[in-house]
C-alpha cells in the first residue's frame, strides 16, 4: 500500500500484541526515550518525525520510530510531506500498567 | 580483592545509583527475565548461579549476572565454592516503583 504522498503507509503494532520484552527494550535507549518523553508533552498529531531535537540522521530515526510503532508506543500518519505521530498512552497503559509513568517521571536526557 | 574462594568478588552498585536506561536494558533481555524471575520466587540467599535452567554457557551465565548486578538487582555473595544470589527486590522498588512488579507480573518466558 502507498499513501497519497507515495510512501509505504507505517505498519503499526496494538500495545495488545507486544512482548514485556519488546516493550521493555524499546525504552531502553536514549534516543527512543527522548522521542517518548517529547511525544508525552505534546498534543497528538502535532509533532513531525523531523521535529525532534535528536543527533541521529534520518535513516536511524526512521529505524527508531519503527521501533517504537512495533512496540506499541507510537503512531503515524503522513498528512501530505510530514508524518506526525502521538503517542498510544492510553492503550500502551492499559497493557503495560506505570511503566510509562516511570518512563516519564525520571529527569534527565539519560534517565 | 579476592575472596577465601580465589575469586574476585562480585561488584555491586546500589540501585539508587542506576539509570533507568540501565535498569531497562537490564531487563530487556529473555534470559535476565529469567533469572530475576526464579529468584523472585525463591527465598534470597538459596539459589546458585549454577541452578538455573537457562540455555546459555557458563560465561555467557556470569556476563548475565554481571549486568543483573550493574542494574541493581541482584546482589551476590560467595559461600564456599558456592555464588549464591538474592533480588534486591526492595531497594529496586523503591528506585523503579512498579517495574519489577510489572515484570514479574508477566507470564510465559518470553513475556
Amino acid at each position: 500500500m502507498t499513501t497519497g504522498s507515495h510512501r509505504a503507509a507505517p505498519e503499526h503494532t496494538h500495545p495488545d500484541e507486544v512482548s514485556l520484552l519488546a516493550a521493555l527494550a524499546a525504552l531502553a535507549d536514549p534516543v527512543r526515550l527522548t522521542l517518548v518523553r517529547e511525544l508525552a508533552g505534546a498534543a497528538d498529531w502535532t509533532r513531525s518525525c523531523g521535529s525532534f531535537d535528536v543527533p541521529v540522521g534520518k535513516a536511524a530515526l526512521s529505524h527508531h520510530f519503527s521501533v517504537l510503532r512495533a512496540a506499541g508506543l507510537v503512531e503515524q500518519r503522513d498528512e501530505g510531506p510530514r508524518r506526525v505521530n502521538r503517542l498510544r498512552r492510553t492503550e500502551f497503559d492499559t497493557r503495560f500498567p506505570g511503566l510509562l509513568d516511570l518512563v516519564l517521571r525520571e529527569a534527565g536526557p539519560l534517565g
